[in-house]
């Protein structure tokens, strides 16, 4: 099934590729406007996926993930909108030089092809995806959950017409069937079917799709992220920063699972913060040290296990521990972090500087909320996930991160000696 | 066994990620001086493997790739040099803006941090290797063949020693035991403790390690690489190119397989081809229309098989078709080509960017032979590899293909609201 989806999409891909700016920009103005304008298919079918899915008793968390109202529609064509208004990623000349022998060498950005999805019930994330590798020349291959069936089939099919209607093929955009598991393992295995499979969703779910990949795939997810409160830093920042990484969002990657305090400012800095993160009804996991501070403000504080450390909580449950030097609180994300975000809050350049060169993160906030690490926020207009893996791309993902590259080199007929 | 080597180069690894270029270039220079100073050491440790190698009945073209002699020795030293002699790759700042919010954003090159070598018989790999690794401020876990043993415990010994001489650690550059299998495997499921795996070699090693591996990995290798001659191509360039790409080195990924040539010159070029191939001894298989030229010639030309466009030979064989357009070329290229290197023989743009637009390959060329896919005739320095896949890094990979990125985000105690 995915070779007929790839072999429709390849032959689709070599006109989107080369499709001007315009083109593409004028496809994805079609998506805002029919997304808009067939609001009440789109909500009927979304309907239909909340009503199936209350009676399979599938938790009222995920029906709200699933659930699609005006304002929710809205936000996707505005998003939409937004990578519109971006420059085309495609044509762009990364490198470029002449060598001594008079070949000229030129390193342009291409689409990687055809880029598979995998996700959960979000339908938003049907068309986010959709319309990132649309601008970027890419075909989509969109495998969302069965949960949200019969909203993603509306949505692709009035993505495909809308893309048909500037004259682009519909085959650039195209669902694949979530009837059954075996579509799913038929993506991961379709090696030169499918350029590139990124997963989006559950711990579980990427770790899925990274074990059983036989084609590339980027790992998107796990988030165990630091705030470090230096001796030299700023309470009055620190506080409202502690506070934004972790309750503002709890569920997501960025969200902040670990504080660690100087000691040397730690009579002062802890009491406002164990009372700050109690307030917020945050569960609170922390060293002896914060567990007796906690005691004597009459805050409930359990003494943190080696386990803690390392846990993405997702919810309001957070770490706290007293470290004596920046090299400690280095010591400490490093052995027990994830690589994320990490955050420093220091008003001394020195340790700040001491801080970035020890982390091994895709972001290090100095004196910012550790949520930040966002394409929307970053200014990537949308992403379509954020890279927790070294290779090709790390942090979030937008336009940039879903092209590769070709040499063109041109000679008048070098040969090699 | 690869826990303890990865927590030994993690420690080191903190130290080469931020030593200067300076400090850097002395240790390649340290390691350039030692290889020459100790050429007798390495000769009679490479001697005891190639005995060991041939009483085993191992080939004489692999023998061939494990020896050394002096002048070997001075190309891996001279390599070294290259490296040294090319700017720093890490610290190099990708992207830079700040926000409307006022939040600087930085993106920064970075090392991967540990990564993994698994590759076969050729010595020169291990200091290639560990030096461009070296200067990319990543720390080298080298799987080399048994058949080397001895030549790389010798190279490494000396490398390690080098390194340490100018005071950076030497678990910058450690050598996994090729005694037993399980070492690839352990390194190929070491996620978390090594960060890339870069596999080098046959298309079995390659495939074992893409299948195998749960750490990021880049596959490197397979080409069937074409060279295409147009109605208006410059014929008087197109034979030189030809014998090059096919003849030069038929065994390397970036050699010519197929040769496609245009109807409307086949009259004219089809015997000049088959002629100048069949001097040089290339075996050939073409269609219909190339096997009665051949005949008329005398040359001996067999029917090609369906399976035979798609072959990677790496010996003195080659497939030959007439097509009737540049579409047509393009049309076979991406249906029995693995978009490695593809090469246009025109002097009319609106052909060659025709061809451009249709090729889906690592390389391009035009009017230039397919050999010239190769990191050190493309000015790299040296090449750990060709990637021939899109994700991360596409054709050549030297010293930049070796980073990653960093997000170094300032601000004032920016919130996300």
């Amino acid at each position: 099934m995915i070779a007929n989806l790839s072999s429709a999409a390849r032959k689709a891909g070599v006109v989107l590729a080369h499709a001007s700016r315009a083109q593409k920009d004028d496809a994805i103005e079609a998506i805002a406007v029919a997304l808009l304008a067939r609001e009440s298919e789109i909500l009927a079918a979304n309907n239909d996926d909340v009503i199936r899915s209350r009676s399979e008793g599938i938790s009222e968390s995920l029906i709200d993930r699933l659930m699609l109202n005006s304002a929710r529609i809205a936000g996707i064509a505005g998003g939409a909108r937004k990578i519109k208004a971006l420059p085309d990623p495609i044509g762009v000349i990364k490198r470029e030089r002449t060598l001594p022998n008079g070949l000229h060498l030129k390193q342009v950005s291409v689409p990687f092809g055809v880029v598979g999805m995998v996700y959960e019930a979000r339908p938003n994330v049907t068309v986010d995806a959709a319309v990132i590798l649309l601008k970027s020349g890419n075909c989509a291959l969109l495998r969302g959950s069965s949960s949200a069936a019969k909203s993603n089939e509306i949505l692709v099919s009035i993505m495909r017409d809308a893309v048909a209607s500037v004259g682009l093929p519909a085959d650039v955009i195209q669902l694949v069937p979530s009837t059954d598991r075996s579509s799913v393992t038929e993506l991961l295995h379709a090696r030169g079917l499918v350029d590139l499979v990124i997963p989006r969703g559950s711990a579980a779910l990427i770790r899925t799709v990274v074990d059983e990949a036989k084609v590339p795939t980027i790992e998107t997810g796990a988030g165990v992220c630091h705030v470090y409160v230096d001796k030299d830093g700023d309470l009055a920042k620190a506080l409202p920063i502690l506070i934004n990484s972790k309750v503002q969002r709890p569920s997501v990657c960025n969200a902040a699972e670990t504080l660690l305090v100087h000691s040397e400012i730690a009579d002062t800095f802890l009491p406002m913060a164990l009372d700050a993160l109690n307030s917020e009804h945050v569960v609170l996991h922390g060293d002896a040290k914060t567990v007796e501070v906690a005691r004597k403000l009459g805050i409930n504080a359990s003494l943190a296990r080696e386990e803690n450390w390392s846990t993405e909580y997702g919810v309001l449950e957070m770490n706290v521990r007293v470290v004596d030097s920046v090299d400690q609180a280095a010591e400490h994300i490093r052995k027990y972090g994830t690589n994320h975000t990490d955050a420093i809050i220091s008003e001394n350049p020195r340790a700040i500087e001491s801080f970035i060169n020890q982390m091994d993160a895709a972001a290090v906030m100095i004196n910012a909320s550790t949520r930040f690490t966002d394409g929307e926020e970053m200014g990537f207009g949308a992403e379509i996930g954020i890279s927790n893996q070294k290779a090709h791309a790390r942090g979030p993902m937008g336009l940039e991160e879903m092209t590769t590259t070709t040499w063109i080199v041109t000679g008048t007929g070098q040969i090699r000696g």
